[in-house]
């Protein structure tokens, strides 16, 4: 595997940004403690210390919202739109976009989902996470081969797009940074190739915002949808952001209170509902205040730490571990679009003679170290990127695979704006000393994951 | 208005639990601060101490659940479902009862209406709040009139039940407490009605969990659903719980990863998934850890401190509430099964000659006590009530509701496990104070909300 040089300028990168369980130690399977590397970002970041000290300060002055009359609720009212404010300038969100809070990236796709016009077409590519693969239960959805190149992947869609029978409404959905490989995709141009097509567009945000600024006005996509719980805000909340017509002319995701503006009995027994045609109209039910507010505070908190610096500082990260990676010829990086393609701060591999869950498991016990092995809830492209057929992988004990078998799964590294050095030095040294060395300790499977066998010292 | 004596042995219930937010001060309109009286329990309680001091205990150790390898992952992933098993302990589940995280009593019952078999009829009482009373989309909906008793009630279901054509599958959709009046409803005796006649039945727990125990097996429902942000954990999660077969059957509730237990593309293109048929099935995307979390940690509070004590505590604050209001003839509690029903701390009132949204933001700006005014997401119950027809409220200004005209809106006070006695107390000194003497200052509209009038003085 060549990497080709990343120029970082150190000085400007120093620190990573304080975050939550930064001192937490954890025991080794081998003795000891040592503090715990989290280098499993892409599924759950670390709270930004200082949206932990924004929600703490908050707590005590949480308050319902909407109707309550006394000084606390007024206030939670006001924290709780002007974090829909917040969002939307972080988004650079176009003057006529909503900002709707979900429960998570999953929850704003769903609910996109349901929000399509009659008869629309969906176009998705293989590569895409479950929760952007799967949500259009009732659309015609065409699944687009994974790509080998941004430039195929547009391509790709335009053929799928002009071709499309009949010519009628289409989504198109993609990732901004795919959560298996990093890589990022051509939001542009695909949202470019899309409108040409008389499709729109919405992207999956989960991996890119916590590393890149997204602007759904210069990407000029139609919606943007992440979670807080990936942007350091694990509190419970996500967004879709973006067009208000296909929204407000959709039947309301949840139906209930908040969402109903008027409620009456008609005289043959029924019932008449007046929805909103605001957020609010699918936002039925007490908001998460808190969750929202945090990720407000996410926001505000990145944009002052500056992306600038946190993509050079990530660039510098990301360096380090596909240099160190690179050094180990065991170990195989998984990349739909090659070397030089830009990415984040997330990385899946194979090793050589390794079943996956083993080698993460011995990370874990051995050397402190959190990543994860698996699928990624992506299985498709996983196994185009393993060549493997769907099947279990096997229990993570003896027999390992044998060398040049296939992987059925795989380990993925990820990281980001609260990241010391160490952790990622840690994970690098590791990765060597156990493929050069093996594990220390027996692995067993339990309950569906692998654990270090305390009955038998290796 | 009479009220029956209640005999409260004031001993046994001397303090409030403590919550976050009780030293926080508001300005008053008339000069200097006051500590906040949160009296809108019924909306959003706050935070129980305890529920918080596990929340910010846990947060550092917050991780990745499910396959993440590490260690803070695995210890969040046993938290996390350690807490169902908490939840299901608390609810006094079955055997096979499924326990499923939501975001909250809205979402669980949108959930459950996703989940009716084939032509299953829904039986709702007009009274239901919106939560309750609207999910039921795609269903056929009998609306069941108000009933002026428990008895009355039973004997409607039952009617309703045995009429119903074709008398196939039938979900009853019951409220515990009521979130305007605080009565208690019948529903043992309505969940054997509706087993008398085939039906299930599922409890909107939202008002009545956070006040009495609540236990699936004693009660013989068939589902529970509440919310934690009622039940002093406002942290984005709710509950549904219950029986599985229909759970199982349904389709998942969303789409996306954690649902899916196996994704494939299959050889024409298309994409063939396996979904869960544990509470997963329902619960795609990352889930709410410390959401979760915080409602197991309230369940576990709320045991400890003993329903028993909880339950007396509240029934001397409500005699407090219920005796000073009954001292001023100008005041209406809105009731449905009069005044010697059984209730929580959670009622609704009129005052002759006011309009409901003035009152209640005089008992803010010159009493910093927050209550709740409006419809209370329950339109036809408080129409009912008020005998009022479906119009907008006025103006929340001069000229005010002329004595003898009907009202519009409501004012609702509602307290629970965290009040102190002088946040009643307070609020009876004030209601009478406002009655006789009127407002200190001038109010307007602003916004929707009716607020002090900072450029007059009255």
């Amino acid at each position: 595997m060549s990497v080709s040089a990343v120029a970082v300028d150190a000085s400007v990168c120093a620190q990573p940004l304080p975050v939550l369980g930064a001192d937490v130690t954890v025991p080794l399977v081998t003795g000891g403690e040592v503090t715990y590397a989290a280098l499993d970002y892409a599924a759950s970041a670390p709270a930004l210390q200082r949206v932990w000290d924004d929600v703490a300060a908050y707590a005590p002055y949480y308050g319902s919202v909407h109707r309550g009359a006394g000084y606390l609720s007024q206030l939670s009212t006001d924290l709780f739109e002007n974090s829909r404010a917040t969002v939307a300038e972080f988004l650079g969100c176009r003057e006529d976009d909503q900002v709707i809070f979900t429960r998570s990236t999953t929850d704003s796709l769903n609910l996109l989902a349901a929000a399509l016009p009659a008869d629309c077409q969906v176009f998705v590519f293989e590569t895409e996470h479950h929760a952007s693969l799967l949500p259009w239960r009732d659309a015609r959805v065409t699944y687009l081969n994974a790509p080998r190149t941004p430039d195929e992947a547009v391509q790709t869609l335009e053929r799928a797009l002009a071709d499309r029978d009949p010519y009628g409404p289409a989504l198109v959905c993609v990732t901004g940074a795919s959560n298996v490989t990093g890589e990022l995709w051509p939001v542009r141009e695909l949202a470019a190739a899309a409108h040409a097509h008389g499709a729109r567009i919405v992207l999956d945000a989960a991996q890119l915002a916590p590393h890149h600024p997204v602007s759904i006005d210069e990407l000029d996509v139609d919606w943007v949808a992440f979670s807080g719980h990936k942007l350091y805000a694990p509190f419970g909340s996500g967004v879709l952001a973006g067009r208000s017509d296909w929204l407000r002319g959709a039947e309301p995701y949840l139906a209930g209170g908040g969402a109903s503006r008027k409620v009456a009995r008609r005289a043959d027994g029924g019932v008449d509902v007046e929805w909103h045609d605001t957020a609010a109209r699918h936002e039925a039910g007490s908001p998460n205040v808190i969750g929202v507010y945090s990720i407000a505070a996410a926001c505000k908190a990145l944009t002052e730490a500056g992306f600038d610096e946190l993509v050079a500082r990530e660039r510098y990260l990301i360096a380090k571990v596909r240099e160190g990676l690179a050094e180990v010829p065991a170990v195989r990086v998984l990349s739909l679009f090659g070397d030089d393609a830009p990415r984040v701060g997330v990385i899946s591999f194979v090793v050589d003679g390794w079943n996956s869950s083993h080698f993460a498991a011995a990370l874990s016990a051995e050397y402190g170290i959190g990543v994860r092995d698996g699928l990624f809830c992506a299985h498709p492209l996983v196994r185009t990127l393993l060549g493997s057929e769907p099947d279990e992988p096997g229990e993570c004990g003896a027999p390992e695979a044998a060398p040049g078998e296939k992987s059925l799964n795989a380990i993925r590294v990820s990281f980001g704006a609260g990241t010391p050095d160490e952790h990622v030095e840690r994970f690098v040294r590791a990765v060597k000393e156990l493929v050069a060395d093996g594990a220390r300790w027996s692995y067993r499977t339990e309950d569906g994951r692998c654990v270090p066998d305390t009955s038998v010292a290796a």
